[in-house]
């Protein structure tokens, strides 16, 4: 997988479940289980965090989006990661879970999301570590995170209060509100919401502009807007981590996950 | 009146000046001084802040909500707290607020707040230690610390600019802007405004539903998003309340209430 | 010109770029180079500097507002300064700048931006620095700072994320985003527009109305408000000031303003 990664500079990649590519100094990470809703393994953890570790010092990316392929942005962890975390150890998922939010703490080059339509869990919560995040028009944002017995990640604990102001931080956090593209829109979560036929060119036109502005400029500005915050990120991905870990072994985790696929199963 | 609270999961209590019930995990305070618009007394401050204590180690309290009867959410500090004050010591009374402010910060389950009218002065402030505020359309948000030649507290000159930005908060809190209910969901301070008619039960079927999660991912969830907020607010705490007390004693602040009951009588 | 100053609170006067005046206990600043945009030269720093010093402490200036004569508000830097600040030095320019947003960080009494019409550049970057912030509706907000290969000033850094939430912000600040007068409202940056031709009789019964308020309340309440500020305001002044001075001296600036040249000449 390194290999792959590390030759990013020269050729798109198909990586297993990413489609990543360099074109115009724009390096676009695309999520590619479409047929799962784009919905996360532990490899594509890995895989993510990876790709954006390299592009941080390959010169030839300048900026770089995250997207998804097919009607979802990311249904979020995939359901197959209960088991896998068993058997990798909780402390071993928390450090993958640590790692993964890191990439986008330290990535130093400007990250814009593209989301193309409904994003659950960590998918969302990683977006406010993005400097930038575009919606399409049926695009949603929704945390379940209470209703799984679970708590906050991505580092929503600290970044949510502070752009969508705390009630509706909260109401998204512990109640589970699903936010539409415009209510995203309208509390600063998101700066611009298109028309799902007109998102992918009206994007891909906005990210290819900054990446022909100056490179140095950019990586500066934004180190220079991120200084303020970047020991309380780093703090609240390790909060959020180890709380995780507890809630995982939890009672409590255990028997609403358990509820939540008797729920499922009613329904089919 | 603390055994009445020591009771409080046993069964509802009328209060002197609230009405105290807990219901299907919901612990609910309501302001119940509708002849004087829920104006609020020394008494009452010591009031909600020893229930939200002791509903704070109540296990059969999973979440609280708070609300005003009658037509007004409470029009804030009671003409009668003036000479109470002077009586107290305003050392005293600077405890007193303190305490109060304190009981909001500390209180570490979900707290909503169900605002259901006009609401004056600290009513307002505390909305902002709230995890959630709910508003109906006949609600508003006013602050008029200046013209009574006082200063804000309840963390709101911590939380405000936080919230609104800076310029509507400064709007607010020094030219004692007042927000109407669909103002103040624009700005993030509210969350969701309900019509009138339908607010009790709207706001009912939210808080019953927050209470049905599970507790402790709600306790500590709310805990990780506190976290990082914890020391600045108990240090703006401290600091408004101080200032207040040296307003109080100014002749400033004396004019400008002699001023504002001058205003009043002219009224009539 | 200190002499000038010095002898503001006895009467309006009429600096080299600047009208200043003291009525109703409201200083009033207007830039005053309608025929150039009112673009700032390095001469007019030092001069609103200077003033807002000296007002800070004249007890008969209780508020102050900030405006622009003729159709813009300012349209930023004079194109003279580049070559002045090569001459001055660039170390000596950036501490032009430190000092110029320190005026506006240390400025005790309330301080209101009318911003009658375009801002580019510092005189939008400083407008989060207000306390209050007044648009016409032909105003616009406009920062860029990539195109140029420079990096933001006038604490916007650190405050535009607080004010508009992170991905509007860095729209604004790395993409260049220029805000209309609505969009600016609906973020927060502004929290009043008024129609162009009730713009200034509106904003002045505003200023006045504050100018009337007790005085103490008003110095202490905007003490209390921007405590818990005032570190990472004078923090992220100097930081900017500091990459500053290094991006003028770079290689990407200085060809980034010879492409801006470039396409100025073209476009006549």
């Amino acid at each position: 997988f390194l290999r792959h990664v590390r030759a990013l500079s020269t050729s798109a990649r198909q990586l297993q479940n990413l489609e990543v590519s360099l074109t115009d100094s724009v390096l676009k990470i695309q999520f590619n289980r479409p047929e799962k809703f784009n919905a996360f393994t532990l490899d594509m953890y890995q895989e993510v965090g990876s790709v954006l570790n390299t592009a941080a010092k390959d010169s030839n990316c300048v900026a770089a989006m995250i997207t998804g392929k097919g009607p979802y942005y990311s249904s979020g962890n995939d359901l197959s990661n209960i088991s896998m975390m068993a058997k990798l150890g909780y402390d071993n998922a928390g450090k993958v879970l640590l790692d993964y939010v890191n990439a986008y703490i330290d990535f130093p080059k400007p990250l814009i999301a593209a989301v193309n339509g409904p994003a659950i869990g960590i998918p969302v919560t990683t977006l406010a570590l993005c400097d930038i995040v575009y919606a399409s028009q049926s695009a949603t944002f929704h945390t379940p995170f209470m209703s799984l017995g679970q708590s906050p990640e991505g580092c929503a604990s600290l970044l949510f209060p502070k752009i969508m102001g705390s009630s509706l931080a909260n109401e998204v956090l512990l109640q589970g509100r699903k936010l539409s593209a415009d209510e995203a829109l309208q509390c600063g979560f998101v700066s611009r919401v298109f028309e799902d036929s007109q998102f992918e060119t009206s994007v891909g036109k906005l990210v290819k502009a900054t990446a022909q502005l100056p490179p140095q400029s950019l990586v500066l500005s934004k180190q220079l807007i991120r200084a303020p915050m970047m020991a309380a990120l780093k703090d609240a991905n390790q909060r959020e981590a180890k709380l995780l870990e507890e809630r995982w072994q939890s009672e409590e985790c255990a028997q609403a996950i358990a509820q939540f696929f008797e729920r499922a199963k009613k329904k089919n």
